[in-house]
C-alpha cells in the first residue's frame, strides 16, 4: 500500500491523482490518496474511477505550501497532507509514499511520524545525475547540511542497495566525492569516511572529483547534503546556462540562428532527459517506510514514477536488504 | 617586480616567457625570469630580446612536476623554479609571482617562503565564474578544503577589495554559497559566517544557491575550498558534456546535424570565452607578496594576463588596502 500526497504539490491535486492511478492499474498496486476528500472524490468521478478497488481516500483538512518553513509548518499543520500521509505508514496503514511537497516538509514530517530505521544516523536522500550512457545516483542530495563520517559510510550502502535492487546493477560502483583522486585529498569529512570505507569488500572506487560525476563510470556518489544540493542546482543551471551562452554568441549571425533552429529538436529531447519526472524524485532512504519526494511541480508523469519507485522499494523489500548490508559491515549505530 | 616561473608548466618555457616579455613591454613592468638561466637566454636570443632592460634572468637547477607531492617535492627541491621565484619575494627583490605550475606546490612553496600577511588566517584562491554579462569571483577556489566562519570572512574581503581594485568594480556586492536563500538554511560553517557578516556594513547579499551563482548580479561568491573545488570542476565539465550529449542525441538526424554545423561557431567562441586565459589563473590573495596561480597548460596569452593580474595587485597596491578593510571591521586574527 502507498500513500499518495496529492495535495501538497505546485500542479493541481488531478495531475498526481492521474499519475498514481495509472501506476496503480499497471503495478497493480493499492494506494491510499491523502488530501481533501470531496475533492479527491469529484475528481475519480471526473477520471471514472470512482469503483477502482485498489484506491482509498484519507481526509485531511490541510496542505502545507511550498514557501512555509518545514518545522512550524508541521508543528502547526498535524491534518495536513503529508503529515496524514506519514502517520499512515507509522500506523502501518501503508509502507510506501510520494509527495510532491515542500521537500523540507516531507523531511520533517517523515522523521515525526516514520522515524529512522533503528542504527541508522540519517536518512540520505537520492538524487539520479544523468550521464552519457545512463544514470548515477548522487546521496546525500541535500537532506543533511552538515555530515559525520559514519552518515556517509551508511550513505554508501543506502545508495549501493538501492541500485541493486531498484536499478538491477550487479555490482555497482561508490565513489566518494572530493577534490582529488589521491586518497591524501580531500576535507577531514571525506578523509576520515575514506578510511572507513577502503577496507570493506564491497565495490569502492575510492574518491571521485567534480569532473567524473558525470562520466557514468561510478554509480553512487557519495557526499554531504551540502555539496550535493549545490552540486545538484550548478549542474542544473550550467546545463541550461550554456544553451543561453550559445545563443548570445550567435547573436544575429543568421546561419547560427538557422543551425540553432535545426538542432533545436535534440536540445529539446535533450532537456526532457535531464528532466527528473522518470524517476518521480528524490528517493529518502534509511526510514521505516519508503518515501519518495517528488519535485514541487511533480505532473502525472512523475506521480507515476513516484509511485512506481516507492512501490519498488517496498516490492524489493530494500530496508530488510539494507539493514543485512549494514549489519555485514558492522556500520549501524551501536543502542545502548 | 615581477617573477615568473618559467619551467613548471606543461608547455615549453619559451611560451610562458612569450606572454611575460609581451606584458612586461606592454604594462613596463619589471620581470625576473626563472628557471634554467641557459635555456633562458637562448630563448631570449631566439626571441631577439637579449638586450631588453627591463628583464633578469634568476637561475634555478629544479623543476617541480605536475604529478609530484607539494609537499614533498618542495622540501626535495629547494632549488626548484616555484621555490626559487618565491624566495625572491621573501627577500624583497620580487612583489609579484606568476606559476604555471603544479597549484599544490605553488600554494606550498607560497606559504613557505613568502607567508601570510599578519592576521589572516588562510590564503584564499581567486577563481573566475563566466556569467551573461561577464565574469564573478569564487573565492575559495581550493586553497583550504578545511574552513572556519573566520577564514571565510576574511575571503569575503579578499574578494571586495579584488574585485574594486582589478575589476574595477564600484560596490561589489558578496554573496555566501548556501543551501538556500533564506539565512536560516546552510550548514554549520555557512550559518556562523553569515553572523559574522550580516552586520558589517558593506555589500553583503546574504545566501545564494548554486543556481544563482552564474547569473551575474553576485560579484563574489564566498564558499570554502572544498565545495568551490567542486563547483569549479562540475561547472566546467557539464559545459562540455552538454555538447556531448546534444550530439549524442542528434545521432544520425541529418538536418540536425547540419544545424549543429552550422552553429558551431558560436560554441566554438563560447568554448574560449569559458577559457580561464584571459585572467591569467588563480590569484592567491592574502601572502606577502601578490601570487597568481596559472593552469598546468598555462600559454603565452595566460602567462601575458598572469603577469598583468599579478602587476595590477602590486600596482593598486592590494595587500594595503586589504588590511585597511579587515581592521576597519576587526577581522584580523589577533596576534599574541
Amino acid at each position: 500500500m502507498i500513500a499518495v500526497d496529492v495535495m501538497s504539490g505546485e500542479r493541481p491535486p488531478e495531475q498526481i491523482i492521474k499519475g498514481a492511478l495509472r501506476a496503480s492499474e499497471e503495478f497493480k498496486v493499492n494506494i491510499i490518496l491523502v488530501g481533501d476528500e470531496k475533492l479527491i472524490e469529484s475528481i475519480l468521478k471526473k477520471l471514472k474511477h470512482t469503483s477502482y478497488k485498489r484506491v482509498k481516500i484519507e481526509h485531511s483538512s490541510e496542505k502545507i505550501d511550498m514557501h512555509e518553513k518545514p518545522t512550524v509548518a508541521c508543528k502547526d499543520k498535524p491534518d495536513s497532507s503529508i503529515m496524514v500521509a506519514t502517520r499512515l505508514i507509522r500506523e502501518g496503514k501503508a509502507r510506501g509514499l510520494f509527495s510532491p511537497g515542500n521537500t523540507g516538509a516531507t523531511l520533517v514530517a517523515s522523521l515525526m511520524n516514520i522515524g529512522r530505521i533503528e542504527g541508522i544516523y540519517r536518512p540520505g536522500m537520492v538524487t539520479f545525475v544523468p550521464t552519457l550512457n545512463g544514470a548515477s545516483l548522487l546521496i546525500d542530495a541535500g537532506a543533511n547540511p552538515d555530515c559525520k563520517p559514519e552518515y556517509l559510510a551508511q550513505f554508501a550502502f543506502m545508495g549501493e542497495v538501492f541500485a541493486q535492487k531498484i536499478q538491477k546493477k550487479k555490482k555497482p560502483s561508490v565513489g566518494l566525492l572530493s577534490i582529488g583522486q589521491e586518497k591524501s585529498k580531500g576535507n577531514e569529512l571525506t578523509l576520515k569516511t575514506y578510511d572507513i570505507l577502503k577496507d570493506l569488500d564491497f565495490n569502492f572506487v575510492g574518491n571521485i572529483e567534480g569532473y567524473d560525476i558525470y562520466n557514468g563510470d561510478v554509480d553512487i556518489i557519495v557526499c554531504d547534503g551540502f555539496v550535493g544540493n549545490i552540486v545538484v542546482k550548478v549542474t542544473e543551471r550550467v546545463f541550461k546556462l550554456t544553451f543561453e551562452f550559445v545563443w548570445q554568441e550567435i547573436g544575429y549571425h543568421l546561419f547560427q540562428r538557422l543551425g540553432f533552429a535545426l538542432a533545436y529538436p535534440a536540445v529539446k529531447k535533450l532537456t526532457s532527459k535531464m528532466d527528473p519526472r522518470e524517476y518521480g524524485g528524490a528517493p529518502l532512504l534509511g526510514l521505516k517506510g519508503n518515501v519518495v519526494i517528488g519535485h514541487g511541480t511533480s505532473d502525472d508523469v512523475a506521480a507515476y514514477h513516484g509511485v512506481r519507485i516507492a512501490n519498488l522499494l517496498v516490492e524489493n523489500r530494500f530496508n530488510e536488504v539494507l539493514i543485512k548490508r549494514l549489519d555485514n559491515f558492522g556500520l549501524r549505530k551501536m543502542v545502548a
